[in-house]
């Protein structure tokens, strides 16, 4: 199979764009030759898709289902409780959680997005949806201790499956499994431990909550002798070059140090950190401390949306916000953050629209009000986008969406109401 | 002229709602009787829909211009010389403060807006365009101390013809003129003192930027014999109920309790006063004084948008921080400060769905897969809305959008495209 995308504007250069399989080939003008499809981009302009690196996708199921709330009243009285519905019935929690999936891919889609990092329960759904969908992912098996032991039995064996199944080789390759231990203070030490031993003989990377609030910070100090999150995640074995630390608020001079030495990848999550007034990232810290990191959405619930738009302009405001300097978080570096280095992180061949790259392409139509004046595309896409001027959208060489049309939409929106009506009853 | 929309759905109820001339008449279900046009809502949600509290229209032509710079930097080396195009050559001027109000009209209508409070030069084309797109406004006759007698002599000359023909009644009934003084730091205290003696005789509305960083609060101390800000407009008489205030991110107990007193109106400019980091208005604290205030965009040159969606997001996740509570600033609140309390300050007889009340209308199509779980409406507009759910929208009326098609998008967008292109030589 192969494609050509013709007349694109990449770079302000028109080109044509051609792919092979699920990779970039030539990139020039006027190219010759025949192709199984060819795709006139007229008018439009080629960049790297978005890489979304923090999410629980199918927690859309529970937006705008309890807002501004304090955190542990928002857990214990309404997130919990819901989340029962999931985990209670098996069959039903099937359901929804490939209801829920899917709704959030087209979410994705339709907004510019070919990838997430997920972690939540009942995986082996979320993977047959995002397999179904046709995006990347990276899957965690997320491990936390509900002090309910048939919860527990039941999370370890559908996580047994899946990393047997990733490692036979059964899902495609554009879905990763990870270890994703949800955090330091859900998952005891032991635990910690093993899922660090275990990922540095499998190789998979690790998905993790680390040092989003002050609370966690404290109250890590005191329970293992006055280490930080990041220090005590060191200790466990967790600290090292597969780790992805989603939020990364709260963190010493020393911590950073330590984050540097290991090759750790940090998420960022401006949107969630704010609504939930965990705290402030220091954006401009980080990076000029040459930290690897990346931008996330993270749940609806505490979003509540998957537009990395709305994100991108939300990472710049409040890293300038942040560091009290206008000149922090600039669009060229935020847009990097949000396409280029997420793909670094989980893909490292995609990320690039370069011949022998992952073909993942997004084509913008930039005749929208919002677009003009037209001095800078990535300023625009920052600070102005919204979804709507995402024309078409490729992953892995593929059509996801074309001219706003993704196949199935009205079916998938149709399915996850019928599960929200259930939920409401 | 009288409308009938079918079908709608309002707070949770299906009804039809009819309009005579400019105003709500019958809303109640399966209405009867004969109409000039008949528009079927199905499926839709009837909400009221978006004042723009604080605006510079004619910026759009400079978004993206210059972004990421020190506040002074990007004035003194990037805006101002920009402007000089528009107000060095009067023709030229006409032709772009023209184009670019209609282009700002064109972004919000398809965001969902009615109404921009607006303050920027030459206002009789801001004025003639505003009147044709058939959207409300309010329009300042801006005025600072440029130090330079011709423009000065030629704001003076232009605003006194607007007022001549406001006071004449030249103008419809959607449009609105208010004396403009920019700031106090841009324009001296005998201008201010005149400004507020005309106001206080012609009863225009009073729209000035005040208390937008700590440097004016500074320097405004240190010139008038230690007066904050609002202290000082308040002995020059421009504090009174007119007064509709720009920020004010730095209140002392004492100016609230001044401005509390005097009636005067605040407009919160959340995602300005991120980007350029001036600080953070204190929501919470304002909103449990019982001072009115509304919400606005700024000029898209400190933004990039006019959209209200993002808006409001950043207005209730900065609320939150500010107030390191996730309780403050909450959803529902935040709508009505979009919609309602805009309405209220500026034409107080709209901002609501109701009979004999203006009737400014948007139809919102929730079949998007950000609107889903549906379970409350107003948090996924605040949260999760995008320009795209805005179906239809009705100012004064009249449909100024119907099913996100507007009246000559195409054009406003190529003229606004070709003035932009002169700025770029």
């Amino acid at each position: 199979m192969n494609l050509l995308i013709r007349n694109a504007n990449l770079n302000g250069k028109l080109v044509d764009i051609s792919i092979e399989g699920n990779r970039f080939s030539t990139i020039a003008p006027n190219l010759e030759g025949s192709f199984d499809e060819e795709f006139d981009a007229k008018g439009m302009l080629a960049f790297p898709p978005f890489y979304n690196c923090h999410t629980h996708v199918p927690m859309v199921l529970l937006r705008g289902y309890a807002d501004d709330l304090e955190l542990f009243t928002w857990l214990n009285d309404h997130i919990w409780p819901a989340e029962e519905n999931f985990t209670s019935d098996v069959t039903w929690g099937k359901v929804a959680i490939y209801a829920g999936t899917r709704l959030a891919c087209l979410e994705m889609i339709k907004s510019g997005t070919v990838f997430f990092n997920d972690s939540y329960f009942i995986i082996d759904q979320t993977i047959r949806a995002v397999e179904e969908m046709g995006m990347r992912a990276c899957i965690g098996t997320t491990w936390l201790n509900t002090g309910n032991a048939d919860k527990c039995a039941r999370l370890s064996a559908t996580n047994d499956a899946v990393r047997m199944a990733y490692q036979n080789g059964e899902y495609s390759s554009r879905t990763l499994v990870a270890e994703a231990p949800h955090s330091i203070y859900t998952v005891p030490e032991k635990d910690l431990r093993e899922i660090a031993e275990r990922s540095a003989q499998n190789g998979m990377l690790i998905h993790l909550h680390l040092a989003e609030t002050s609370k966690e910070v404290q109250d890590c100090k005191k329970e293992h002798y006055g280490l930080t999150p990041v220090e005590y995640i060191k200790e466990c074995g967790l600290l090292n070059k597969r780790a992805r630390l989603a939020h990364a608020v709260w963190l010493s001079p020393h911590d950073i140090e330590l984050i540097k030495e290991s090759g750790a990848v940090l998420i960022h999550n401006p949107t969630s950190n704010l609504k939930l007034c965990s705290g402030m990232f220091h954006f401009k810290e980080i990076d000029e401390a040459g930290i690897p990191f990346t931008l996330g959405t993270d749940g609806c619930a505490s979003n509540n949306a998957h537009s990395m738009f709305s994100e991108m302009k939300f990472a710049a405001l409040s890293g300038k916000t942040q560091a009290k300097n206008p000149t922090a978080a600039p669009a060229e570096r935020v847009f990097r953050l949000a396409t280029a280095d997420g793909a670094q992180a989980f893909f490292p061949e995609g990320g690039e629209i370069a011949p022998g790259k992952l073909a993942d392409l997004m084509l913008i139509n930039p005749d929208q009000p919002y677009f003009v004046g037209d001095y800078n595309p990535i300023s625009n896409l920052v600070y102005a986008g919204e979804s709507s001027c995402v024309d078409s959208l490729l992953c892995d060489g593929k059509f996801l969406m074309k001219h706003r049309q993704v196949e199935g939409e009205a079916e998938i929106i149709e399915q996850a109401r019928r599960v929200c009506d259930k939920f409401r009853r």
